[in-house]
């Protein structure tokens, strides 16, 4: 296989980094995204289309090895299409699943781990009905389209429901059990086209306004839970034929893990794996859409992660701890914005959460980096 | 600052490593190179042009931030019209010396680093005189583009003078002593544009052929040693207000050093930073160039890296080990050409070499790699 092409639906920060991995391993990039300034086309070539213009993907499809994509949301006719001139991995019924919030958690049902209680609400006396039965707080989500806590809705009394109902009503909707729970973990794999299936350490994540803030691994979770979680996922991924890097999100509440979400893709939880891993989940992700075998997860030492969200410090200020990895995605700063983030991986934990609260004091300090998400 | 965009003279493969490092930090890259294929368009901008057309290199230059070179072999006068347009770092001297042996010498030497006895040599009656006079072996080589062991005729007796002459004659030459050493040390360094200073761990290098085949790092070398060629490393870079990384190598003979040349840029003997070492090399020296803070120059293990020359094993069998690092720069293979390298980096010695045997062990097996220089 000389110089292979990867084809990668979206040209975001996920496409970008994917396409620097790529290069590491000598492999070539062919972004398609409808935005001409998509910050992958600054380290790919990028080919500007809109996901329904059918021809545009073909002409993207043309000469590329293995298709993959970088957000979840990509729709699910273009992968198809995609899918038609040139192999697919993940495939398409692990990208479908992920986008409709209701099958998603029949999958993980199915595959043996707990989940929110959860029920489909197609209508206001539905939603009504629900909410006057089922112990509050409740969060009600769009089925569809939903990332970074967009498309959410908190029910805390039946006073909820009117505006609950006038934000989301009209799509597909799911309401959730709210959960109170004790830690945010997610769980990291990667399927190789031959079965094999490597596990990144357990992720302790916490969010802020609907947003990932700060991810910490290894996570002490305890050793009977997480196996049992990872064989669950095995199965699953066993099941779907799935290939790539894939991160489910768990609650963990009194030690119990309910399944939350998936994302069948790279995730931003995992960012600190490229810094902090033997090898990055992107290149993990190349790798195995490539076929080719899967690198070692191991954590090099206490690794953690900050996002750089809607605007960031100076970038010599970032740089004044000369031990922190400061990743950029070339992006306009925008509330709300995913705009880079900052890797720290130390020898022991007590050196990581002392760089990660010097980096936290310096992004707090820099205007509303956190505000304005929506 | 925001999307800085750098320049660099060059799309080889450092070219290519130092706009991955680039990307990481937000930055832009483009590179000038004559060849349209050459392997750093794959990840950053390409602008296509003789280092000769002067009209070429000033379109390049339009709206960067800085410019560096990736080979130290960039014709002096385009290092000079670029640097007319934007900063260029380093800077011109800094090029200009490196690219004439003898002047170069005199710089080690001005710097107070011992050197290998060595003279000019303008006519065959100059050579026969200095072969006649001088203990053997001596290394004649050209003073100028010389790279890789090329340019250069060993002279063991008088009957070695005519067809060393006859390979080389014509050009500036320069007679130096052969020196029987122990071990070939390199020394990369970083300096600020602010001054300050940082050193990566010594690196141990071998060659093959005239081709560096595997380096190693930390490797032991003697603290008073050290201490002083840091120290005159720096009085010299002072002196040339330079910026970037620089490497030294040197001869290694009874625990003194010989320092036999510099090269003004990122260096092979030190891509083993890129998995080894807490900041790269290539992002040491992007940091460097765009007057950011530098990075830390800490190794994170024992590091070792074996160069793919020529040509390589399949990829797949490369990655067998789940544990290394393989980059490939996207190049065609050709005979003592390098075409990509593999980086180790472990807990402890003996770990490295195994896996550095087992690693050399596939290389070798893998056709004539190493073979074919010239």
């Amino acid at each position: 296989m000389s110089k292979p092409v990867l084809g990668i639906l979206g040209g975001g920060q996920l496409g970008r980094m994917l396409a620097l991995a790529a290069a590491r391993l000598g492999v070539r990039s062919r972004v398609y995204d409808p935005a001409p300034d998509a910050c992958a086309g600054d380290v790919a070539q990028l080919v500007c289309g809109s996901f329904e213009d059918e021809s545009a993907l073909a002409r993207f499809c043309a000469g590329l090895d293995v298709v993959t994509i970088e957000f979840e949301n990509v729709p699910v006719r273009a992968a198809e299409i995609a899918g038609q001139h040139v192999p697919l991995r993940p495939g398409l019924e692990s990208i479908a699943i992920a986008q409709d919030r209701l099958h998603e958690r029949g999958v993980l049902g199915r595959a043996g781990f707990a989940t929110p209680v959860s029920e489909a609400i197609d209508s206001l006396q539905d939603l009504r009905d629900a909410v006057a039965r089922r112990e509050k707080p409740l969060l009600l989500k769009t089925r569809r389209l939903g990332y970074d806590g967009k498309g959410q809705a908190w029910v805390r009394s039946v006073a909820d429901v009117e505006p609950a109902w006038a934000r989301l009503g009209g799509h597909p909707l799911l309401l959730d059990q709210g959960v109170r729970f004790d830690r945010e973990i997610s769980l990291v794999a990667v399927r190789g086209s031959d079965g094999t299936t490597v596990h990144y350490p357990p992720i302790e994540n916490v969010h802020r306004e609907g947003i990932l803030w700060t991810s910490r691994a290894p996570a002490p979770v305890d050793a009977k839970t997480l196996a049992l979680a990872r064989r669950q996922l095995e199965h699953m991924l066993d099941r779907l034929g799935y290939v790539g890097v894939i991160a489910l999100e768990f609650f963990e509440t009194g030690g119990l893990l309910l399944a939350n979400e998936m994302a069948p893709r790279v995730h931003n939880s995992a960012h600190w794996t490229v810094d902090g891993a033997r090898t990055s989940q992107f290149e993990n992700h190349v790798r195995a859409v490539l076929g080719l075998p899967l690198g070692s997860t191991e954590a090099r030492g206490w690794a953690g992660m900050l996002n750089l969200v809607g605007t960031a410090p100076p970038l010599e200020r970032l740089l004044e701890d000369e031990s922190v990895h400061v990743h950029l995605y070339g992006k306009e700063p925008r509330a709300g914005r995913k705009i880079g983030h900052v890797n720290v991986c130390e020898a022991d934990e007590r050196s990581r959460e002392a760089r990660m609260s010097a980096l936290g004091a310096i992004l707090e300090g820099s205007n509303a980096h956190v505000r304005g998400a929506g």
